[in-house]
């Protein structure tokens, strides 16, 4: 398949790398140069515009935020102005329900595809294809759109017809994530004040209740107070929260959990932390009960 | 070896079963007598009174609450009073941290043993021998009840010497899992109220991010909004809140999530809800939301 | 004095017709022209557009929201591009801080005069010329506005020369009578589900501790269960707890108490109360308490 | 009347003198006789122990908690013990709901009576007798103590003849003044941080929407950062929030701003703020904001 791809950060690199080993002719973007002449030793096409990368049957975008996806999609010679009619522009951003409703309208007001395509899994998921795909857009572009989701994924979920219901699953794991790095905080403040090994503790609490990775991975940076480098940062994180909320409130669902976490966020950023792993949440439970932070401030 | 058993509900039955299989003479306790008969069907020996069930090395107790255990232990011709010198009281109740405490006391002041040994699990695992034991005690009571939690359980945890530590591992354990429900209760009045079907966002959640069985468990019910019968009633789940909270209040840990979910528990029990199972907090977020409460007030 | 007056809601009225009574030429404008005309008939000078409401030396904006205010303002012979230069803005409008950022740079970079100058007060304060002004600007400006001022409110307080400083204490005064609100509502569930009469609750808290209006006027409604009419709908009232959440993330402060006051807005227009007084919050405590619900849903 | 008055601190003191000046034939009774004497020279009776105190008509206790109640009611040869059949007990202390009602259950049970009488007003509203007297008991009872309550407060509430009643509206106005201390320590935070003077803001605050004493008292305490020597310390306001949550928890009344309050006093405490003044826990607002503590830890 003839396939653009714009957005070569951490998870983007490793996505268009395993569309280029697949066999398709990809064609890749990147506001820095540099990133897709990488990519291009591999096999891949640099385009010098965003334009460039729009020839083929289907564009995906995969960039950072709501802002870096409207600049590409909306502007001049953007996706929109540059993809042929029945194209299609799968946007594996994690980008807020009220853009992706606006993506919906203006590719369809176009006579273009869209599917939203956003995914769970880290760098290190991206670049080994175990990807989950969480899907959702016209059966008949997700039907053509199958064998790309299985070259960079592991398994593909449809959720629904509606693009943005895809974003909202998305926002919704990221939710959950930060909810159980907060109640790991704060049980890791309770046990770790009364003299429990916090590293022993995750270990007792992932090998009984909770094997989910998300509790290994950030039971341990909590425990070890390890957030530099980040994975993911704060700063990431409180958007996700906040997109969260933005969706929740144009749908008049209250949720006491994600408002704390918002505050979670904010005090960390105002401590310093922006930079920090999104987990280092976690530390201001243990501030709170006084046993001091475990990151340089 | 010659052990006591004091209790046997859904959770003792399937444990003193185990032990006698194993070959241990059991000498087992009962407030309503029927159940010790039943066990003694399987070859323990029923005792009429608690202190027929403290006369070996070691007696067992496996109780609702705080209360049922002062009752047992502190009452006329109760633990303290009938257990040898040197024997030990194995205390796998879900207890608060400060009755641990008081124990810790009494046996010692009695020249006793007492060891603190709450258990993961439901009473499936307990049945099959697959409990997670939770253990904190003296080293050489502990070496000594090392088969004996190899009997009842899969694996075991040394917490600490001290035995209120693994009471309140015990609690945080229960404190987790109950800030999973919350966390996906309003995940899923977000999604729901989106369109999006409970059922495959849970299948979603579980195959991706959260494997781990709470989330697959709980998940499963909130979404069939399935609370009756329980499998461990609202009630239950609001007094290890409060025993969290308790322990955090000694040690001045604030545990916002902890103090949220009390007030949903307290929320849920208004409403009429105490005999159901705790997940049923769940609804109350779809509620909220305007989306309908799932079980009958 | 020359003054256009534009936005002749609850509020604008009352304001208008006293910078009438007191003899300064006022030229009024409102969108729906009937208002207007009521007003000729004391005196003003109708006009048919925004920019007949800006030839003189101030205009005044009170409008419903920031949409309405960008709209009278930034729109085709808006107020920015029909005001004179040296001329001045006045907003007393309720909006967001951001807003005022950008009017304040708008209105620099015209060469005009912006103040921000909202007011605490409800309809009969301003028919009255009891509101309190809260002004931010240039020392010079608001030493002309002065009579203006006075002429309108019983008080001013100049809180900065930095004009969103002024929008922010507005904000701010509107969460804290929301968290009063929200404060009484757990107070009278509590207390009512005792036994305590809600009326003779208030009675004996206003008589006491809190004599503060805020209190006795939402004090009764809750005790009364009366939310309609509303004198101030829990729309905007969501609107203001929004933008002090806004302005809050902007600075990097987390609210917890203002966190809770969104979703129980939220929560309340979940359940089809939008139209209703902002105080009908106060009803989800005794919802939560199971001690059924006020309003009419 | 021949009254004994049990408790000579801060707020017993002036109650004590006021019911000597009027009048009355006062035996007092503290347990470091000191304050005792002191009441002497100016005309009480000093007695040596908790019985030679309940030997009139009425006997008033006004002590610091729960369990100082207790030990002189209960203890021996204690209250309970000493009164005469149909004396009265009017307790002015702030209780616990739990202990009011086993106090109407004992002094029912010994033929006594048992008036509830807590009071609004700090020590210098006692010594000039401009408390609020909440009163609740037996008409007949209020009624011969009428004089009484009207020489030591300015107005006396009647709020029901269930005695527990009047301890809970007691502690629901704590619980008010606490939560106006927290709304005020967010709201100071965020126009503080956006370069507003503190001291400037409450003035506005208090000059305009709430004139309420509270809000003066405490928003110049936090504005101020003066949280030493302590009006009323975090102890005892940790301690009013915890007998508020469990009357709540009795009545299945959720209590989120009170649930929150509790989460701030025990991160002051673990701040090592016990004996600061209750105000100090709206320093952390202004903490999480990253703006620095205003109290010396």
């Amino acid at each position: 398949m003839d396939i653009g791809f714009i957005g070569l950060g951490k998870m983007g690199q490793g996505m268009a790398a395993n569309l280029v080993s697949a066999g398709n002719t990809v064609t890749v973007y990147n506001r820095s140069a540099a990133k897709a002449d990488a990519l291009a030793r591999q096999g891949a096409t640099p385009a010098r515009t965003v334009a460039e990368a729009c020839g083929g049957d289907v564009v995906i975008t995969m960039l950072a935020d709501d802002a870096a996806v409207e600049d590409v999609v909306f502007g001049d010679q953007g996706v929109l102005a540059s993809l042929a009619p029945d194209a299609t522009h799968v946007s594996s951003s994690t980008i807020s329900v009220e853009l992706s409703k606006r993506l919906t309208a203006a590719h369809t007001a176009a006579g273009q595809q869209y599917v939203a395509a956003p995914v769970f899994g880290r760098p290190e998921a991206a670049a080994a294809a175990k990807l989950f795909v969480i899907a959702a857009g016209a059966p008949p572009a997700l039907e053509m759109l199958a064998p790309v989701f299985d070259t960079i994924g592991q398994r593909t979920f449809v959720v629904s017809e509606q693009q943005p219901a895809a974003n909202l699953v998305k926002l919704s794991g990221n939710f959950l994530i930060a909810s159980v790095i907060e109640s790991l905080g704060e049980a890791v403040a309770l046990v770790g004040k009364a003299g429990v090994d916090p590293l022993h503790y995750i270990d007792i609490i992932t090998s009984t209740l909770f094997g989910a990775p998300a509790y290994a991975t950030y039971g341990g940076l909590i425990a070890r107070g390890e957030f530099e480098p980040a994975g993911f940062t704060a700063t990431l994180g409180l958007k996700d929260i906040r997109l969260t909320l933005a969706a929740a409130e144009e749908l008049a669902v209250p949720m006491p959990v994600a408002s704390l976490l918002r505050d979670r966020f904010l005090a960390l950023l105002a401590d310093g932390g922006a930079h920090l792993d999104w987990s280092a949440i976690a530390t201001l439970a243990r501030r709170d009960a006084g046993v001091g932070s475990d990151h340089p401030a």
